[in-house]
């Protein structure tokens, strides 16, 4: 999407350097926009850690391109595969939840296990995480293209008025490598001039939607509101919702949806004030090896310094400041799991589809 | 309750100083313990504003100490009853959504009115607000000693094991005078032995709960760990939530509690798990004249600056950060509306009802 008018993807590799992988490092926004590289597997591996990139199908994609860095530094060791494996093996554990990461990384040690000749191992990772990109894209401009009509039909019940959209976290197309999940049909109702407001949930303890979602909204000219993680159910029982879209970090084959803490409040919320809640679901983050979710996905907890400290902007850098104090107790889980009774449809590259393993089933039968 | 040991009230008038009135200023807490002092109306005016005091029944309090203040101010003057009621018409819209700020104006008010002499005006001004101090107080022991038996119960079913206690905001003592109305029957379970554990939701944007609630709690020795918002509805999906226990700022004749945006949200997740959801509901915080609480409770809509900045500590000062751009849109709603069907009891310093018309009646048929 653009950027100051200017197309840009969120990860691509460069053109005239073999070797390095230029992305949107997401820790300077919305305060500052800045272009980093990835050189090394171990960059790769900490920029994940560190969320410069985050965003599950963003992880899977940047997962793909750490492979292949780790077979262009395996290149002339006694055992490449072995190198890659073990790179892969920690690279696996970095963030534990987006079933993303580990299929990108799957992606590539098939692609790598069917090679005969070690020395093709560069070019067929490379050639792995570009066609993997290229999937991602393609899968949200499809979401974006199967949940544009539940917008329409919203636009068209109330004739002048914008359709209000709830969204939490970011499933934006900073999450992506472009157009987003939860996103894409937002963007595509815009540039079709359907009239659209995005309420933008802070997403704490990390503020991904007043950081990340209200700016990406902001460059491409969707109007939107920042409000604090709380105000939802206040907003829907006043009328003030139409339709809530968020992401998915993981989809069970049974439709329970695990994404960003604070996703199941919103469900809630949704449900009880019949306000259809939708889940943008790229059949990347369906995970077919788990049913119970409750004992299957795990849920990741994170450090207590990401609740304990925030970020913001003093006026001439970014600032961390601790908003508690250092004597408090503190617990950070990162996700939560939204039960597919509480879901209207899932929205994926296929179609609109019941959050059900039926439902699922219909469009991804390779699945089960 | 405690401070380093050492009793206190949020609020008191100064033994040696008439006209003086002293109180814990909220706004450096928990990052430093200042007590501070309102000598004119207009000081409680801000006070209040500012949120340098806040909390249903201590804002009733202050209120009524700010009248008293006027009738100083007032001696002497042409009209000295007219002054004060200007500034009672002044007070009263400070903040909306609270009905004891305005049934403590009222008791002055009508104090005022039955006096012959106008030269007693200073002195029945002080004696309601010191009358009222002393009811709050009353009240919110009370209130935990009939909320009490509840979480023993849980203890007696978990033995060995702590009693998880989900609260909002800060409905502590802060927020009183002394005990607490949500946290009273926390403080009493403590105080008899009982293991509790409490989950301090931070509640954005103000973050009374990371910062005051944790804060009270730490120093009487109450075990607690801060969440985000966010994060309630997985821990009380997780089996880690006992029972949740709020305040309210308002409380219809309906069994409708307002108060701090995002306890509906909490309601609604506790309903969902078999979770008891309680309010503690002083009688003053009960408003006689609204059955419809959509139509009647005005839900403040605060400055956005509450949501644009941050205070935290920078390690040696409280600093203010910008934590989104200057650029997006904001919106701060401070209140919502939790149904009396969420509801499974309010704990008032009567005992404890169904949210209902019926309920309320049998314990308070004089508000009817």
């Amino acid at each position: 999407m653009l950027i100051n008018g200017k197309p840009y993807q969120t990860i691509w590799p460069d053109e005239n350097d073999k070797g390095t992988i230029k992305y949107i490092n997401q820790l300077y926004l919305p305060f500052r926009f800045v272009v980093d590289e990835l050189h090394t597997s171990e960059d790769t591996f900490n920029a994940i850690y560190e969320m410069k990139l985050r965003g599950a199908p963003l992880i899977g994609v940047t997962a793909a391109f750490g492979i292949y860095l780790a077979a262009l530094e395996a290149k002339g060791t006694a055992n490449p595969r072995e190198y890659i494996i073990s790179f892969a093996h920690k690279l696996l554990k970095v963030r534990p939840t987006a079933v993303n990461l580990e299929m990108a990384i799957n992606l590539q040690i098939e692609a790598m296990m069917i090679l005969k000749d070690p020395a093709d191992l560069i070019n067929i990772t490379l050639k792995t995480s570009i066609n993997l990109m290229e999937e991602e894209k393609e899968r949200c401009r499809q979401i974006g293209l199967h949940g544009l009509p539940i917008i329409e039909k919203i636009a068209l019940n109330k004739p002048g008025q914008s359709v209000n959209i709830l969204t939490h976290c970011n499933a934006g197309w900073l999450a992506c490598i472009d157009y987003g999940t939860a996103t894409a049909p937002i963007y595509l109702a815009h540039d079709k001039g359907i009239p659209v407001h995005v309420w933008v949930d802070e997403t704490r303890p990390r503020n991904q939607g007043s950081r990340l979602t209200a700016w990406e909204l902001g460059q491409h000219g969707v109007p939107y509101t920042i409000i604090v993680d709380n105000a939802g159910g206040h907003l829907m029982q006043s009328g003030m919702v139409d339709i809530v879209i968020v992401g998915s970090d993981r989809t069970t084959l049974t439709g329970y949806v695990a994404n960003k803490i604070g996703t199941y409040l919103k469900a809630l919320s949704a449900v009880d004030n019949s306000i259809p809640f939708y889940a943008a679901v790229p059949s990347s983050s369906i995970d077919p090896k788990i049913r119970n979710p409750l004992q299957g996905i795990p849920i990741e907890e994170r450090d207590d310094s990401e609740v304990r400290y925030i970020e913001g902007w003093s006026g001439r850098e970014i600032q961390k400041v601790q908003i508690m104090s250092s004597e408090s107790p503190v617990s950070n889980y990162g996700f939560d799991i939204t039960p597919p009774r509480l879901i209207t449809g899932l929205i994926t590259e296929r179609g609109i589809c019941a959050a059900s393993e039926q439902g699922l089933f219909s469009l991804f039968p390779e699945k089960f």
